[in-house]
């Protein structure tokens, strides 16, 4: 018989949900991890078959696999809670922020701040869409998060270039060089198809697929959009299709207004959505229609959008309010269960982003991507079942330890890839030049 | 010239939202404090006007009227998470646990439980409907929170008395013995129009009338009762209009099912509502029309609902997606501004309450009902509008300290009026005793 197997961690006691096939939940479990690797997960009787270089102590906690945010503009927080409740908000008002203020350096130091509060709150793996994307990965990669980092690609003289759809050259020169990152995957990102010419989108499926990649747009989501491609073609998902941009590959952010012919299409191309209920919300939408998404084999994850529509990077309000909408939409109570909702805020989201082979559960042979909540606090309390407490209760201060590919990025709450001090400092002169840029745009 | 006035609390520094009819905000402020009395509000360099037994440094935070909840039933705390996601939950399963389970005992305990939350996200006042309320009554006074307590009265025997509405007989005996509390404002609740005689509902109105205060009833909430009065009245509010039971002084909560000529009836008899949109759409039910309320006048607070149905005591989650879901259900994403809803989670709730007099806003008069948030976290910088900031970003994390009536009842995120390992201690038995009642439903 042989002794203990050595490994680099081993996290015991706790509530282990792992989002599993069998959705087996240890109660108290253990996880071991190697080389950011997950070699050990069950029951905590079987964790001294594991000596570990350091132990985490769980008990009184959950352990869950980290958050998976499908869709969001991280350096966008710059601009968070700015130009609220106005109509046009993008194109009258957020469009010239940008114009004024996006440079590298913003996107690198709003970015970083923006990750503080993706890891803080547990999410340990994001899809971003901005300019500059290189500084995001840049950011990224200090903090130590797993991400999508999509270039933005528009028709249109953009922060990043000047060029019409110049983010395409940026973008391939983005996927070159962050090819071979352990946590870094870039990708393409046009904007929308109101802003990008279909055949650029051609190229970005051909492109993104020759490199066995996603990519990401923002699809259906406004109503301008939706009544132009809706006069021409029916709808903007036939729009797509018709001008063969529908895939493969494609994450479609958003995709509120779709009919039942449209979930066909979509499933046809195998398109993923990334659902933002809460920014969709705050614009006055229409509750994306997710149940037919499901009920067509869609793969669907849920995501924040960017803290300037959200307005936030918290995505526990996010898989609370998911099933809630969806059940508000169909009138159904018992769907959408609690279950479902985190599988979908967790390995959901992962499958949606390509990632599903890598993280989103707690299995042997997936890199170590996991958080700790503390369940003792009053707002977790009593617990009857995990997926509930998850989905209903569980809130961003519950969240302890955050791990991703096996290295601690949050250790008690606070974050260990940088200085929390600097971070916050470089925002509060971000934000003194965003408030005088506003100041010019007088009515 | 005279010197400065003496206070026993003074908090200077940090953004001050008073929620007042002017709207004035001090950035930085000052809030003086004087037997429970705010005696003093204004520009912080206007501070110096006070001296202070203890001072309050609020650098660094926002500091606003603490939230009102308007709709709750606390001691269902201990049966948070249980039974998710099943149809006819309340009457096939709720009702059978609240018979086994419910005792004076159990609701001292789990509401005293409850009230931490209630209290640590920063809610300084609550509206309570539960069984034994007395026993709400004095966790409260313990916890040092404002609240309503309301004696549940309905036709068939509950857990507090076997008499068909022996509420009733409770409920008055409550008011007496309360009737004089700083804190407490003891009132009657009859549970619903479906399980209250319309007989007892006028006794409960005219007593209610004749001491001053509101009473509470869930109203046109489930779909079996507005079916059954919509067929004999036209709809729940008709029935009770018909009734002679739809004031004065009635508190409303939910009120989902209504027409435009229902919106009438309610302002007629100025009836209030209490909002509780996250526990609605975890049923399943329609958003309520709180657009229509508005416009016609109504008085409209915003309210958790039971810790059972929502599923917790954060208004923040509330104040939250309340003016996202009006934006959805009217498509105007100008309407239902940030500032409107912070208004409606403080100052609205208490007038709801008819407690508009006493909390709500910060003004020199009122009690001082207010918190402190920690305005530097990651998930609140950056901030150009602290409207935006109140509704969208914070969460109860950021709350640090809470002052109900003048006396900081949680300091530092901590609750000074009880031992919390010991209430927390006490919901671990609680929910032992439950997870064995609800292993005895086997299906």
């Amino acid at each position: 018989m042989t002794g203990p197997q050595p490994c680099d961690l081993l996290v015991t006691g706790g509530a282990l949900v792992t989002i599993d096939r069998g959705w087996n939940l240890y109660d108290p479990g253990y996880l071991a991890v190697k080389d950011g690797v997950i070699v050990g997960v069950g029951p905590a009787a079987q964790a001294g078959e594991w000596t570990a270089g350091r132990t985490l102590d769980a008990a009184g906690c959950l352990v869950m696999p980290g958050l998976v945010n499908t869709h969001t503009h991280l350096a966008m927080a710059a601009f968070r809670g700015a130009l609220e409740d106005v109509e046009n908000r993008l194109i009258q008002y957020i469009f010239p922020l940008e114009k004024a203020l996006v440079t590298p350096d913003l996107v690198y130091r709003a970015s970083r701040y923006a990750l503080a509060e993706v890891a803080l709150s547990g999410t340990t793996t994001f899809a971003d869409m901005y300019y500059f994307e290189e500084e995001v990965a840049r950011a990224a990669a200090e903090a130590g998060l797993r991400g999508l980092v999509g270039q933005t690609i528009v028709d249109f003289p953009a922060p990043d270039t000047q060029a019409p759809h110049g983010g395409l050259a940026r973008g391939l020169a983005l996927l070159d060089r962050w090819k071979d990152h352990p946590l870094i995957t870039p990708v393409l990102a046009p904007h929308a198809p109101y802003t990008v010419d279909p055949g650029v989108l051609r190229t970005v499926a051909a492109e993104s697929a020759a490199r066995g990649l996603p990519w990401m747009m923002h699809v259906a989501e406004t109503l301008p959009e939706t009544r132009r491609f809706t006069a021409s073609h029916g709808s903007v998902v036939k729009y797509l299709a018709a001008e063969g941009a529908l895939g493969p590959g494609l994450v479609g952010a958003h995709l509120i207004y779709t009919d039942q012919a449209d979930v066909e299409l979509l499933k046809a191309h195998d398109v993923a959505v990334a659902h933002c209920p809460s920014a969709n919300a705050k614009s006055g939408r229409p509750i994306a229609p997710i149940h037919r998404y499901l009920d067509a084999g869609l793969r669907v994850g849920l995501a924040t959008d960017g803290p300037l529509s959200g307005n936030g990077l918290d995505l526990w309000g996010v898989v609370n309010w998911y099933p809630k909408l969806q059940k508000v939409l169909t009138g159904q109570r018992d769907k959408f269960t609690a279950r479902d909702a985190l599988r979908q805020a967790t390995l959901g989201g992962a499958e949606v982003l390509g990632l599903g082979g890598v993280t989103g559960s707690l299995e042997v042979g997936k890199r170590a991507d996991f958080l700790l909540a503390d369940a003792t606090a009053f707002n977790v309390q009593p617990v009857y079942d995990w997926y509930a407490t998850a989905v209903y209760a569980l809130r961003p201060q519950n969240v302890r330890h955050v791990v991703v590919d096996g290295r601690l990025v949050v250790e008690a709450g606070r974050m260990t890839g940088f200085d929390e001090a600097e971070v916050k400092a470089d925002m509060v002169a971000i934000a003194t030049r965003c408030r005088q840029t506003i100041a010019g745009f007088a009515p």
